[in-house]
């Protein structure tokens, strides 16, 4: 595509949070925006985790990107992996040819991050996109299947274990989600099991859940989840995860077929193979207003940025991803017009986190709540900010019948992965899971 | 699993229509009853064009089999394969061990009829099992992705050609599905490209579409079908797909990378392999009280038995092997009792065809209708026969959405068939798609 346009134009890849908002803010302004994605709709990740519980559908909680741009004018998208990007040309390869660009938003994200644990990353599942979601779902559902066909009782065992390893808000929420699944639809259908061989492990190698959060709330979260007879283990780093079992580092031994991992994020690797500098994490560090340092045309955002804010890096939350994709767009607008930027500031709305039905826990500023209010403050805020009225509607229903029939209409192993038909394999895709070996982590 | 019951026990192969209807009826006898699929749902395969189509979401057409059959006596469910039957000892063999049976019921069903043309089996989409749908789906939206950033307008237009293979109830019906996904959302999501260059054609090798139904009816989906701009072609035999063409015996060549296979269908293959003996389309021939001949304690129902009526067989249809259920397992239930078994006989209470928004024929008995009268009995009936409250909630949304909003809210390409996490390879399969040189055609 030759730049036939005289109005700037601004390539934004990633349809994250970040990248989305980007999107938006520049709709507003005389300029060309061209908006790349692997895939064609927007995940909101906050909610992967009810997928993965057989909760919500993974249509829930996605959205189609051009549902959203067709709105704008001079927005254009396109469906490519990033093969390359030029930076001296300004030029990006996209499906086999260059788009070039007057400047560019980088909002690749991250990726898992396994901190040189051997077998960690061949052996555990993720919860960073939605097809890891799906996978997981059908993990868990099959190990039921399984099980109640197993005679060999060790392998029951093994099969109806679930370790969770890392609690932070992700692992908080996917154990209770789980914990649930478990305890309510899944011991309806697998009424021949003896659910006392279900155990559900969280492994956190510190001494406290939801890390970040003040003590009352790491506390309330951790009772929660031992009520909902979640085995909380602190203090339990993992040294070893194999095909069957999980190894702590004091040397206990979890036999186990299914290991989810959410201890930690990785700034996007592809950052790294761009030869752009990075530093704890993998993130890209960028001058206050999200500008790269030799390179007044490029702005960095969500998680892929290192941006620090009273001497602490910003969390990788949606809500800092938003704010800084209007921020990025607005110093865009504002060069072009020949003002000088403006830092970005990130304005903490709150952080919360749930637990499960009636329970969560929210610091909102100097107010912490936890229990029922905090969950409505949650479940409000969740439907609010999905996109579209359909999905909002579509998740009221599956958390109403939830809530009301303590039942999940969404048990099916599908598509099962092996029998997909590969016809298909134009599709694009940025590598999400790399080995070790590739990344460089720089402590 | 050892047989410590006193109650008879009776397996059912298959949790199809057939199978499903005939685990229902047998829980309200003395019996114990145990259900076998290799899937964890049931498939409520009528709209699976819709799925097809991104009008449904695939959970909407697909029910936990475990909901289902929780609410019976007796009756157990194990996910798996079958790997093998022997019947002189009446075992079944699954997840690596045997169950045995007093009685058997197969409704194992069909798999796509290629009529051993060249690159059909390897080239086409078919449209029989969810995860074919999904496949298909993501097929059809990839291909606009691809081509609003294609240069070569040749390629642009290959990809844009969806060539239907068979004008039976399947390929009119997707044919009239995917020409509303392309005239409606489709086109407002890809303002940049030449709508011109879009072709749907249908092929068809007799002389008129939808077989079996009285002239008017064929006529009237056919002038539809043009009016919604689908290039119906009759006496179009097809020679050879290949991965960019596909060949007409009358030496015509039609560019395209989708070709959708509903040319026909035929008994599952797993009946020649057990040896059991199979006329016309693979169909394994019956007692007229549907128990094979040789077999008094096997009973086969659905797609799989070719059953005739008046000397014509009878059609593969939801209907037939709904009623053949009911009656395989009440002639199981008589001959426990020591009564003499009842023949099978279909009730047919009408056939009907959707071609799209207010549009459809039905056959119901001597009154034969079209249009929109059709439309809301096709509505109706199809709502009324889906399994399950929430899943009649979602199609009703979904349908009305559409309707009314002329807009398709899942147009998503997910999952990725080529990033599904391959962890799972335990999913039990039965193979559904032979090569022709397996499937040995007596006609």
């Amino acid at each position: 595509m030759s730049k036939n346009f005289k109005n700037p134009r601004i390539v934004v890849i990633g349809a994250g949070f970040g990248g989305l908002q980007a999107v938006r803010t520049l709709a507003k302004y005389p300029v060309e925006t061209i908006l790349i994605d692997r895939n064609n709709y927007h995940t909101f990740t906050p909610l992967l985790y009810q997928v993965a519980a057989a909760e919500l559908e993974p249509e829930d909680i996605a959205f189609p990107i051009r549902s959203i741009i067709r709105r704008f004018h001079h927005t254009h998208f396109f469906m490519s992996k990033v093969e390359h990007v030029d930076f001296e040309n300004r030029k990006v390869e996209i499906n086999g040819h260059t788009v070039s660009y007057d400047y560019l938003i980088l909002g690749i994200g991250s990726v898992t991050q396994y901190f040189n644990v051997p077998g960690a990353a061949e052996y555990t599942f993720s919860l960073k996109t939605i097809e890891q979601a799906i996978t997981l779902r059908n993990q868990i559902l099959s190990c039921f299947e399984r099980a109640i066909d197993e005679q060999d009782l060790e392998h029951q065992r093994r099969l109806l274990t679930f370790v969770i390893v890392g609690g932070g808000a992700t692992g908080v929420e996917f154990a209770g989600a789980l914990a649930e699944l478990i305890r309510g639809p899944l011991r309806k259908d697998f009424k021949q099991l003896d659910f006392r061989n279900v155990r559900i492990i969280l492994l956190e190698a510190a001494d406290s859940l939801i890390a970040g959060f003040p003590d009352r709330l790491s506390a309330y979260a951790q009772k929660r989840l031992q009520q909902m007879k979640v085995n909380v283990q602190m203090h339990s780093p993992v040294s070893e995860i194999t095909k069957k079992n999980v190894r702590l580092k004091n040397g206990t031994v979890i036999p186990t077929e299914t290991v989810i991992w959410t201890a930690g994020v990785y700034g996007h690797p592809l950052a790294q193979l761009w030869q752009l500098p990075t530093v704890r994490n993998g993130r890209v560090p960028v001058l206050p207003n999200l500008q790269l340092v030799d390179h007044p045309e490029i702005f960095v955002i969500g998680d892929l940025v290192h941006a620090e804010e009273n001497g602490f890096p910003l969390p990788m939350l949606a809500s800092v991803a938003v704010q800084q994709g209007v921020r990025a767009a607005q110093n865009i607008v504002r060069q072009i017009k020949g003002i000088s930027s403006v830092p970005f500031r990130y304005r903490n709305l709150g952080t919360m986190v749930t637990i499960g039905c009636n329970s969560a826990v929210a610091s909102l500023g100097k107010l912490n709540i936890t229990g029922f209010s905090a969950w409505i403050v949650w479940l409000s805020l969740h439907l609010v900010k999905l996109i579209g009225f359909r999905n909002k509607l579509f998740v009221i229903i599956n958390w109403a019948w939830d809530y009301f029939f303590y039942e999940r209409a969404i048990r099916l192993i599908l598509p099962a992965a092996d029998s997909m038909n590969s016809v298909i394999s134009t599709k694009a895709d940025i590598p999400t899971r790399l080995s070790q070996s590739q990344i460089k982590i720089e402590e």
